[in-house]
C-alpha cells in the first residue's frame, strides 16, 4: 500500500486527494495548507474525511477559533508517505522540495511550477516510461495534459508528425474573483507554450500555436490540426478517439452543445463536484484537410489532470512496468471507460 | 408511505426527486420525460437510480436505440402515486392538470405556471396552513421563495409591513446556451413580479420592486430594504436569521466574495450537483437605514425550492399540522441545519 | 455621380450610409426602414442628415407621432437611385429584390441574404473582376470578408493552395440582448460557412475549419493556418499584410492585447461610433510549422464589409475596371492607409 | 479666457480634454501623461489635435521613436495654465499637488484620489457654492456623480431626507483586461462608499447602500429608494428628472432596454467614442414605495463625471457665482438638454 500526500487543499489538491482516495493499492495519509480557505471549511463540515496537517507559516489559533481539527504539521506528513503529490501555489513547490529531499521521499509537481523543479515532465500516456523510478516528476499542465491525450491516441494508432493548435481558454475557474476577463478576447505570445511543451513530452511532433483567452469558466476548447506519417481519415481518427477511456465522443445532437455542457453532464452524473475526468471530443468537429485531420477537444480544466498525476505515482514508485497496464490501473479505480460498456 | 411522481427530468425536475428519495416517509415513483436529453441520458449512464415513465408525444423508438429503460407511460406513472411534483416546462403543468384531476391525485406545480393552475400559491414557511389538504398548489419561483423566507423570517420574529427589493438576476443556469445576455445588464418593467407574488403570500406586507438581469448564471442576488412594525436593529435581524435552518448567513473574510462562493462551497462539501438548498445571506451587506435594515441574499436559483416543494406535499397529504413540524421534517431529511451543530 | 440607396438602417445600413456619404463619386439619396428603432430616433436627434423613407408596412403615424421626418415611400427611394445597398434582416432582402427588377436597379445585399438571391457571390479584393457589370451582388458575411483579405493578401503575392482555420465569434454586438450567452463556449458543426464560402470566392484553395461563439461583443478573433505554393515564412507573410491597406499589424507591447483594444483605439481615434474598417493582424501570433505560416486577425464585426460593399457598388457600374483601383478608390475615401504614411 | 491642462491622457483624461475643448470661455493648453499607450498613440494618428507634455519618468526617446511630437515637460504646463485637471492613476495626483503649488495654480482632482489631497470635495449641482474660490478641489467618483445628480434633482424640488441605494457595478471598461471578472456577482462590504459620500456632499440626507460587482463594461444600474420630506409621487419625480439637462429620462418600450443601449446610441447619435454624459432613468422603473419613490438609473461611467468636473472649474475660478448658472453655461458648450428641444 503506497502512501501519498497531498500539499495544497485548492481546486487540484483537493481533487488530487479525491483521486488518490479510490486507489485500492494507495492510501491517502492526508492533505496539508496554510489558511482556512472555504475548500479547509468545507472539508471540516464534511467531518474532515481527510486529515489536515498545517504547512510553516499557517497560524494554528485560526484553526482553533474555527474549531477545525489539526492533526500535525507538514513536516509530520512528509515523514509518513511514500510520495507527495504538490498542488500548492506556483512556486511554492519549488520551496516544499527541499523538506522532500531531506525526507527522502518522492513527489509529482503540478504544471505551475517551473521544469527545473523535476527530473522528468511527464504525461500517463505519452511518456510514462520515461517516469519509471523517478525522484521528481512533473506534470503537464491542463491544457497541454487534455491535448496530449488526443495527440498521443493518434500518434500511437497512426503516426503523428505534425500539430498545429487553437487554444480557446477558459480565463478563470469557477468561485475565481482574481483572474477574470469582462468582454474580451486576450491574445497570447504565439506560439503557445502547451505546443512547446508537447514537443517536450512527444519529442518526434512539430508543434505550434495560438492561445486566446476567453471569459469563460468551464473548459477550454482547443481545435487541433494533426497531420499524420500517412493521411489519416475522419473515420480512422473517430475509431482511435472512441476506443480511449479518457476521452469521451459526443455529438452535438446529444445536447452537448459547448463545454458547458460537459460540466452540466457530470453534475447530472452525479460525480463529486460536477467533474469530469475525461476531455470531450465532438464528433461533429471532425473535418479532413489534405492530409490532415482536424478536430475540437474539451478539456475539464479542474479535474483533468487527476488521472495523469496518478499515473504519475505508479511510474516514480515502479507500480506498473508501462503505460498500458499503468493507465488501465488508473482507470479502473476512478470509473474511466465504465460508461462505453453500460 | 407518501408515494410521489415527477413529472420533467429538467433542472427543478431532477433535483425534486433526490429531495424526495431523501424524505424518509416519502417514496419516489418514478420520473417522467419526453425526450431522451442530457439529463435522461446521465439517468441511464448512473444506471437508472430513478424509474423513467414517457409523456404522451415520446418517440419510444429513441429511448430504445439508445437502451434507456422506460418502465411505463405518464398514466402509468399517474395512477400509481399520491401526488405529482410538476416541474414542467411552463404551460405544460396546465395541460397536465386534466390528468391529475381524472385520476384524483393531488398535484404540486412549479412558478412558472399561471397562478390559476393552482387553488393554492404557497411557500413552506409563510403560508403552509392555507395549504393543508388543498389539492392543487403551485410553488413560488426560485426568486421569491428565498426572498420570502427571509422576509418571513423578519416577520415572525419583529413584525415587517413594508420592503422595497432589487433583484440582480442570473440570466441563465450552468449549460444554458438559448437564453444567455453578453456584457449587457437588461432592466424590467417595475414592480418586478417577485414583489407582486410576495403580497400574494404575505397580504399584510408592502413590496415593490426593480429587477435587472446580470450576464452570470450561478445565483441571483436580491437586497432587501425592510421596514418592521417596529424598528429592526442590524444585530436583531442576525440573530433571527442566525437562527433560520435555511439561510446561511456567512462573510466576506470566510472567503464568500459573492454568488459564486456559494457554488464553489456546495461542489467543495461534496453536495450532489454542486447544489445548495439554503439562501446565503451577508453579514457584511446588513445596515441601518432609518427604521428599515437592508440586507443582501444569495439565491441558488437551481435547488432552492426544492425544500418548500416538500412542504407543500406535507401540506397537501396533511403530514404535519403546522409550518414549524412540516418544515422541520424536511429539513431534517435534507440534512438542513446540522452545519450549525458541527 | 452614382445615386445609391440603402435598406435597412441596422448596425450595417448605418455605416453603408456613412461609407456611401463618404465617396466622392456616390450621392446617398436615402435610407429606408420599417420601425422607429433606436437607430431611427438617433437619426433625428442628429437633425436627419440622411432622408428617410419608409418600406410597406411601416406605421407611419408612428413616426409622425415622434416627428421623425419621413421623406417618401421604398419606392420613391428605389425609383431615384441607381443601386440599392439591402440590409434588411435575413430573408427580406430577397422579397424586395422584385422591387429592384422592376424598377430595373442594380443591388448588393449582404451575407445573411441566400446565395440564390445573387448573380455573383463577391469579395471587393477576390473576385473584383466577377462583379464587373453584374446586376445582383452579395456580399461575403463579416467573419468571411475579414478571412479573404488576410488570405488573397497571401496568395496574390505568393500563392495560397490550402488554410484550416479556427474562428473565434464574438456572439452578439454591442446593444444586442437577444443572442447572448453566458459562460459558454458553443460548438458549430464543422465546416465552418465561412470555410465553404472561402472556397466559392477563391476556387483554387481547399479550406476547412472550426467554428465556436464566445461571449463577447468586440471581434471576431480567427487562427489561420495557411499552405503556400512554395513555403511562406514569417517575414514574408508580415510584409505582405504591412503592405495592405486593410489589415492593420499590431503588437501586444504596443497595447493591443485583445479584441477590445482595436475597439478602444478606434474610440480614441475619433472614428464614428468607434469604428474600424481594418481587419486587425497581430504580429506576435504569426508563426510557422512546417510549409504553413499560422496566424491570427481580429474582425470589427459591425464595420467590415463597409469598404467591400461599396467596391461592390464600383464592380456592379464599371467605375473601375480592376480590383487594383477600385478598392484604391474606395480606401481614399475612406481614409484607409492613411495612419500608414503618417 | 481660462487656461486648463489636463494631467493623465487615460479614459478620463481624453473625455475631460475634449470637454473642456468645447468651452468658449475656456482654453485647453495640453495634455500630460507618461507612456506612449493607445491613447496617445491614437492622438498621434489624429495629427495631434492637443498638445502632449511629459511628466517626470517619461521615456522621451521611446516618444521620438514613435514620431510622436512631445512640447514640453510637465512644469512647462503647469506653468502656462491658470487650472489643472488631474485624472492621473489614484495616488498620483496627491504627489502632483506639491507642484501645482509650487506654481501657485489650482486643481481638480478626480474620484480616485484620497478626500485630504483637495478643500472641497465637490458636485457642480449639490455643492457649487463651496467651491467658489477653492484652491483644490476633489470630484466625486462616477456612480457617486450620477447619482446625486439624480438625487439633488428631487431634493431641490421636493426634500429628500433619505436614500437608500443598490449599485449595480459594471467591472470594467471597455479595453480593460486587467480587472475583469468573469460569471460571478462581487459583495462589497456595506454601506457603499457613495451613500457615504452622497452624505459628505448633501449633509441632510441620511444613506445607505449596497454594491454588488458584475462583469460588464457599459454602465453602473444604480436603483434609489428616496424618501421626501413630503411624500413624493411616481409623477412629481418623473416631472422633475425630465427637466433636468443632465438626466435622460427613457422608455423600454423606445428600445432603452439596459445599459448597453445607451452606449448603442450614443454611438448612433454620432457622439465622439461613443460616449453619454447624461444619466439615463427609466420611466418604466419608477415606483412608489409607501412614502418613497424608487427608480433606477444608468451611469455611463466613462463620461458622466465630465461636466461636474467642468463646473468645479467654473468655482475654483468664479466664474459664475451659482450652480444654476454654472452648470446652465456648461451644458450649453455642451450641447446638453438640446435633444429636447428638437
Amino acid at each position: 500500500m503506497i502512501k501519498v500526500g497531498v500539499a495544497g487543499y485548492g481546486v487540484i489538491g483537493q481533487r488530487l486527494a479525491d483521486g488518490v482516495a479510490l486507489q485500492k493499492d494507495m492510501q491517502l495519509v492526508g492533505v496539508a495548507d496554510i489558511a482556512p480557505t472555504l475548500s479547509v471549511r468545507a472539508l471540516r463540515e464534511r467531518g474532515m474525511p481527510y486529515d489536515l496537517y498545517l504547512v510553516e507559516g499557517a497560524d494554528q489559533a485560526k484553526f482553533e477559533a474555527l474549531k477545525i481539527p489539526v492533526k500535525g504539521s507538514f513536516s509530520d506528513l512528509v515523514g509518513q508517505v511514500d510520495i507527495m503529490l504538490d498542488s500548492s501555489p506556483g512556486g511554492v513547490g519549488g520551496k516544499n522540495k527541499a523538506l522532500y529531499e531531506k525526507a527522502g521521499i518522492k513527489a509529482v509537481f503540478q504544471g505551475g511550477e517551473a521544469n527545473s523543479v523535476a527530473d522528468v515532465f511527464f504525461h500517463g500516456y505519452a511518456n510514462y516510461e520515461k517516469g519509471l523510478g523517478a525522484k521528481y516528476l512533473k506534470l503537464t499542465s491542463c491544457n497541454t495534459t487534455g491535448l496530449i491525450r488526443s495527440v498521443d491516441c493518434l500518434d500511437r494508432k497512426y503516426g503523428v508528425d505534425r500539430v498545429a493548435i487553437t487554444i480557446i481558454r477558459r480565463v478563470a475557474d469557477p468561485g475565481d474573483y482574481h483572474r477574470g476577463l469582462t468582454n474580451a478576447l486576450q491574445m497570447d505570445k504565439a506560439p503557445s507554450h502547451q505546443a512547446v511543451d508537447l514537443m517536450t513530452i512527444m519529442p518526434h511532433v512539430e508543434a505550434t500555436g495560438i492561445l486566446v483567452h476567453t471569459p469563460v469558466t468551464h473548459g477550454h476548447i482547443i481545435t487541433v490540426l494533426a497531420h499524420g506519417k500517412g493521411k489519416i481519415t475522419r473515420d480512422q481518427a473517430l475509431e482511435a478517439f472512441r476506443e480511449h477511456d479518457r476521452i469521451r465522443v459526443v455529438r452535438l445532437e446529444e445536447g452537448f452543445s459547448g463545454n458547458a455542457s460537459f460540466f452540466r453532464y457530470a453534475r447530472d452524473l452525479g460525480n463529486p463536484r460536477g467533474d469530469m475526468y475525461e476531455i470531450g471530443l465532438w464528433e461533429d468537429s471532425v473535418v479532413e484537410s489534405g492530409d490532415n485531420v482536424m478536430y475540437a477537444i474539451n478539456i475539464p480544466q479542474e479535474a483533468v489532470t487527476i488521472p495523469e498525476t496518478i499515473d504519475a505515482v505508479r511510474a516514480a514508485l515502479n507500480l506498473q512496468p508501462d503505460s498500458r497496464s499503468a493507465t488501465a490501473e488508473t482507470n479502473k479505480h476512478l470509473g474511466l471507460g465504465n460508461w462505453k460498456k453500460g
